[in-house]
């Protein structure tokens, strides 16, 4: 059996436009919210997003998630109505810390929920395959971390395909069950909007908007030990992350 | 400015090649654990699979990641120690359910420490932007899902690379944050190990161990509501998703 995925896998080599193709992919997608169009996407585009996500890493391989492809008006608009209310709690939050910041929240659009042709939750079963896992007996949350692969599978695939994706996360769980008719043990991880736009943004709109600033990747590395920094006299790493700063603009 | 964005947007299309280049990452990406080489990464490919960790999705754009760089052969068999000792006790849960479980258990390589050149610590920081972040009001687990994301996306980084990257979750948080020095309040959320391999293999090694099988993808699939499913007659995704099955191994 190794013998013959050795054989298999010599022959997965990626050729320089194929690695670039995974960067652009990775430096150009975008959290959509405001730009869907109701152009349909088709079974075979839809197909293969679903096979990027089902391909994601799993602890102890439990592929603890299924997908709830919502396409039905009335569900969305059960779904649209626990997030108008979650919103108007978060915006109150925002209030009482500054009334300004509350106001430039209440500007932002957040969710594209109606406006998308399709929207998809990506769920966590934690009891799918039995109470002990393979990875997940130190950290409870493996599973759930599982899911989250599967979205970003997902993300990324869509945007290669040119599709957007926004991440509601706006929402009560327990509304979210409710409105997909979920039982109380399965973890909705991700409600997702899919569908065409009319365009991507170059940048994150809450770094347009000026909400918050990318932050600097040198930084945030540290070295061996916990707040562990170098410059890049001390560290050929270091100095090679600022030359590449831009990276994601070289597309 | 929305304007520019428009303009820089519309270059950025995606060839075909780019767009196998993608799932072909996706498909062939695997938890590595036993086929490390000793070969140094260079800079200029981990700065870039960095960079592509770091513009991950992130809630409230928060980026609440740090990426503590592990080189250190005594930093690294700290953390081996932590492993060993949160592997014992798995293998003794896995015993009280079922004895060959549990020797099963035990003759799986789970991680690759102490012969990966470099191991990346990625963490949350989950106070790095103020008590309240736009999109975690409702959901307070947002910020460590961001983190996730950021694993996901270096670890498809490194894969286009020929770079293998293995998780290691069998380790208890606390000894971990020892290990590298961590503050309480800092979650590290993925222990990673990366290096070149001597091969990929081609399937998840708990799938070719027969731990468990690969799920079928049309089996997971809900429509509007949890448990509706649907058949290849009822509905054309869910055929087109049957014949797309052998999706991940026509590379």
């Amino acid at each position: 059996m190794e013998k013959l995925d050795d054989l298999h896998q010599q022959e997965v080599f990626f050729s320089e436009e194929e690695r670039q193709g995974l960067y652009k992919t990775v430096f150009n997608r975008r959290d959509v919210r405001g730009q869907f169009k109701p152009d349909p996407v088709p079974d075979d585009v839809l197909s293969r997003i679903l096979h990027a996500a089902h391909h994601a890493p799993s602890v102890g391989f439990m592929q603890p998630w299924n997908f709830v492809i919502v396409r039905s008006g009335e569900v969305k608009k059960r779904v649209h109505s626990a997030f108008v209310e979650a919103n108007d709690a978060a915006a109150n939050m925002f209030d009482e810390q500054d009334k300004e910041k509350g106001e430039t929240y209440r500007s932002l659009k957040l969710e594209g929920i109606l406006e998308s042709p399709i929207n998809i939750c990506i769920t966590c079963d934690r009891s799918r395959t039995g109470p002990v896992v393979v990875g997940r007996t130190a950290i409870k949350t493996m599973d759930l971390y599982s899911s989250v692969c599967a979205v970003q599978n997902l993300w990324l695939a869509a945007r290669a395909e040119g599709i957007g994706v926004g991440w509601v996360s706006i929402i009560k769980q327990k509304a979210l069950q409710d409105a997909l008719g979920m039982p109380a043990k399965i973890v909705p991880v991700a409600y997702l909007c899919v569908g065409y736009v009319s365009h991507f943004y170059e940048k994150p709109e809450l770094e347009t908007a000026g909400w918050l600033d990318r932050e600097s990747l040198d930084e945030l590395l540290y070295f061996d030990q916990w707040g562990n920094q170098k410059n890049s006299e001390d560290d050929s790493l270091v100095s090679q992350v600022i030359e590449d700063r831009a990276l994601p603009y070289r597309w």
